[in-house]
């Protein structure tokens, strides 16, 4: 059993918080040097992806205190606790097991006399046919018209991280042939949310999605009650129109309010639910079983390599790494995810809620405060986007703010124009490499006004293509990340207190039982 | 003549640093004095808005010291010579004159013998004119059938301010009759950006704007290629369905290529040039000049509150000093803003363009290098989904995030449900109203895990709805705090010389020259 100790416990986080020289990009990236830390300072990832390191502040010296704080740290023994069923979720008692989602990592785990891994895959089968009665008529509207769009009617986990992967593969699964509906979103409580999307859908042709574990979640309810309206003044009958992904035992999970339900359960957090029904069934309808099949065994391929104690063969563990010495080192506070595929676009958002609501915490995992930095800061946008824009701040402003790219050799949709010899896809390439170098050696100008310190780190996630498969393990890659820094800071990374006061403080204003500043603000707005 | 000196050089900024005694939140907001301190603590803003800062850290002898630092750092005076047409951009020697592309807040300014209100507002005519042809049909494709679609192509400042503008008033012009005609934007050089929005645009009905001030945007030109291919291969003549809005310098401003150019000029920067025919140009052909023109009118109306020496009644100048207190005084790295407005979706993104690109800087105004911290982080998304993602870390994380919360009493499409007593609407703002409270004032709790600390503080700017009016006064506050947060920070918030470095070498990575570890790099890329 490994032990939970608070990082700063740690005699190797010590000898690691104790160096003081660091490594001088500029110089370790210079003449042939630098190409041979370009070659070499890079780990496999599954699906003939990389994860490269060469621009981190690291040196081999500085890799081994690494790896002696992922040894005693006990890691990858934890990482093992959580795949083989321990209580891992302290706070909530609860197990972690997303990652059975798509693969057997370890041995079968059986709950309440259910084996989970056979659940999920159930689940998944049952998506999966249900799926492809849908795309051969066999379901269909009360005209027996096919249905051509599916929407999704959840929020936070329920929503960010299946919008992000459907945004990611939309354009891919049209030039492959495989996009058997158009998915949409609704989240927000904002009425204009889901009135804005319902005025632009065709909702005669449209098959919608509940999504919400306890089957208790305020905003989706609401949006549910939002869509029945629309279908019922459409003339349409809601049940036909409407699945549920819920929990066995909520409301939702047997009602007859819809055509069909799938399930998830207490093990799967919110944030790590696009491999289970939450992310299957708006992907399957989409994109069709195989390509969410292809989706989860990226993600599998890569869960595997998390289990690597070398940290030079487990990219996620190397990752969290770096992060922690950045941010429990060097002191930085934010960490910027910057992919160069517009397909990715929503990725950093998913990423935000990934990492800041896991990490974002005080409190060890046993409920005592901490006396170090957690979780950092997340943000991004796509490039190019990004370097007209915030980029001047990370290559000049005063803070230093470690970056996450992500690029591929080669586009999604297969068509593009060569001007002034080279093609959009290459320019786009060579602006990342450009990136990557300028942040990491800067340039001396006698005008300060155009000196660039240097000195800002970053790695590099490269791949062929952005595909089902690697998309998959982009994924787990950053749930891993996630998971291990969770068990360096050791927090419970797997729930949420910190949501629960702003929910309790609105149902109050909502009741008026409200008194000073909060009625006054309530005022503001008539309530 | 106003002195441009460093924050550090003030007298009343040293007074301000030693202020050690924080204002504790859930004191001053507690019972009745919380009740009024909301009611007082808040300050007009134009079209009926308010700009309110009851659940800041500040109170009457802060403030006080505030109000001196504006004093002592003259900053309406510099405001005054900034419209007034003084060469505020020192870096490039330029005049900084997007206010007069909205109003006359002081004298004519003349530049190269042209009076630049006029010129703006020609453009704006000119534009106004063009789109009327182009609504009446009497500009149309070559069968004579009107453009249905307008795609703007532009990147940075051409692409996030008009974006986000058009997302801001889609649906509120849907609602109100007055979407003439659907807008799109075309920005990463990505392929597989212009491949996307190009396969599902009915290009034969589609008008392009063509958007780059130097007419050398290389990701901009590369997407008009991209364009003129598809039109091409559709059988259709490019010049018939393109204008340009550069510069009259420009090579696109005189070219036969174009239908129509409309002109700004280099006093506007990228990031500032919403209200110029940047964003004139497709919000006009989206919406109608009419709206267009009231959005100018909101932004004017609140520019002129900038004029106050007040800092109780110039509500940017409000803002931008107590962010300067949190930054350079508290200490904290970044700031959020959280639009509790799904129109307002994008509306971080262009801010964060906006704020970090113009003071993200290290050196002040004269190229010498600062030693205080100058520009947070800006990052955002709409409430209540950033409520199930990343609030977890504001809420219970190790740093502290000061928050800009913007809400409206009412939605844009005037389509709600009334559930569990409440309509969507009104759980909207109860949730803006809760979570003031709940990062402000905490709640202690004898489980550590559910115990918030509180004293993380917010703004609030709220209005009656999100209006063509007042989405222009909300606009010009940020970018009149951002010009007041530069001139505290004595930098220069009109250039961007942190861009440059990575076009040179994304340039030599295309030439192929380069060796180390840039070679390397180019090589993962097959470059």
């Amino acid at each position: 059993m490994p032990t939970w100790n608070n990082l700063d416990q740690l005699n190797s986080f010590k000898a690691l918080a104790q160096k003081k020289a660091k490594v001088n990009l500029a110089d370790v990236l210079s003449g042939e040097q630098g190409s041979a830390r370009v070659r070499e300072y890079d780990v496999k990832m599954a699906e003939n992806m990389h994860y490269n390191y060469a621009a981190k502040e690291v040196d081999a010296d500085l890799l081994k205190c690494l790896q002696d704080l992922a040894d005693e740290a006990e890691l990858t023994e934890k990482f093992e606790e959580l795949y083989n069923g321990a209580v891992i979720n302290t706070g909530e008692k609860r197990l972690v097991l997303h990652h059975l989602t798509r693969g057997q990592l370890g041995e079968d785990v059986v709950a309440e006399g259910v084996n989970k891994r056979e659940f999920y895959t159930t689940q998944q089968k049952n998506i999966a046919a249900f799926a492809q009665k849908v795309h051969s008529g066999e379901i269909a509207n009360a005209k027996g018209e096919k249905f051509t769009t599916v929407v999704q009617i959840g929020i936070g986990g329920s929503d960010l991280g299946p919008r992000a992967m459907y945004i990611a593969l939309e354009n891919w699964a049209r030039k492959n042939h495989t996009l058997k509906m158009e998915a949409r979103f609704i989240s927000n409580v904002d009425p204009d949310d889901a009135a804005a999307v319902l005025q632009t859908t065709d909702v005669e042709h449209a098959l919608f999605i509940l999504v919400s574990k306890s089957g208790t979640t305020l905003e989706t309810l609401t949006n549910e009650s939002f869509v029945k309206d629309a279908l019922k003044k459409a003339g349409l009958d809601p049940s036909r129109h409407m699945i549920a992904v819920t929990s066995e035992s909520s409301p939702l999970a047997s009602s007859k309010d819809y055509l069909a339900a799938f399930f998830m359960d207490d093990y799967i957090g919110g944030r790590f639910s696009s491999c289970s029904a939450v992310g299957g069934a708006v992907l399957s309808l989409a994109f069709g079983p195989d390509v969410f099949a292809a989706f989860l065994d990226g993600a599998a391929a890569e869960d595997a390599l998390a289990k690597n104690k070398d940290i030079t063969k487990n990219p996620a563990m190397l990752d969290a790494l770096i992060g922690v010495y950045e941010r429990n080192v060097c002191g930085h506070s934010a960490t910027a995810v910057l992919p160069y595929s517009q397909a990715l676009s929503r990725f950093p958002a998913h990423l935000q809620q990934a990492d800041m609501e896991s990490n974002g915490k005080s409190v060890n995992r046993f409920g005592e405060p901490v006396s170090y930095l957690t979780g950092p800061l997340i943000f991004g946008e796509p490039g190019t986007n990004g370097q007209h824009s915030f980029y001047q701040l990370l290559h000049q402003g005063t803070d230093i703010i470690p970056i996450q790219f992500i690029a591929f050799k080669e586009g999604q949709c297969g068509v593009d124009v060569d001007i002034q010899g080279s093609t959009s896809q290459q320019k786009l390439c060579a602006n990342v490499v450009a990136q990557i170098m300028a942040f990491a050696c800067g340039k001396q100008d006698e005008n300060r006004n155009k000196n660039f310190a240097g000195g800002r780190p970053s790695s590099l996630i490269y791949g062929d293509a952005l595909t089902p498969a690697t998309l998959g393990a982009l994924l787990s890659h950053y749930e891993n990340k996630i998971m291990f820094q969770g068990f360096l800071w050791n927090v419970n990374s797997f729930d949420q207190e910190g949501v629960q006061l702003g929910k309790v403080l609105a149902k109050r204003v909502l009741a008026h039982e409200t008194d000073g500043a909060l009625a006054a603000y309530s005022k503001l707005f008539d309530i």
